[in-house]
């Protein structure tokens, strides 16, 4: 089976989760971003968000005692869920 | 007279107007995002924000062929006036 989280790229020290995702036009951008927040809110996950126009960089870090796990693949899947992809 | 831009940092090569903001929680930064927005959309100025859950660093960049003007200035004067600072 091949890996849900394919897409996304996972680094060390610190440990994160990231994603890079492009838009058509700002307001597919501002879409994404307004449900990301809400699913930031339902979650109490606050994921570190870089974005411009057509564009948004996401980078889920780990707590600081423990690595990336459960809960942020997840998050990382539900992030996922908002663009069908 | 003072520099009404005091707050933001001026950078070349290429020409950035940037500033960080800082905010209690993520209710008032994802208040100010939405704000921003807004505002991004009555300018049609995208900068560049990075943010987290409770702060918002902006970089706007000047357009290619010039350096930073009254049109990006009067953007950040304006993102001033979102937080009343």
């Amino acid at each position: 089976m091949s890996d849900p989280l394919a897409n996304w790229e996972r680094r060390k020290k610190p440990a994160t989760l990231s994603r890079r995702f492009d838009f058509p036009d700002y307001a597919a951008t501002r879409q994404f971003l307004d449900e990301l927040a809400d699913l930031s809110e339902a979650d109490n996950l606050y994921p570190n968000i870089s974005f411009g126009s057509t564009y948004a960089t996401l980078t889920i870090e780990a707590p600081e005692d423990s690595g990336i796990g459960e809960r942020e693949e997840g998050f990382a899947l539900k992030v996922d869920g908002l663009i069908g992809a």
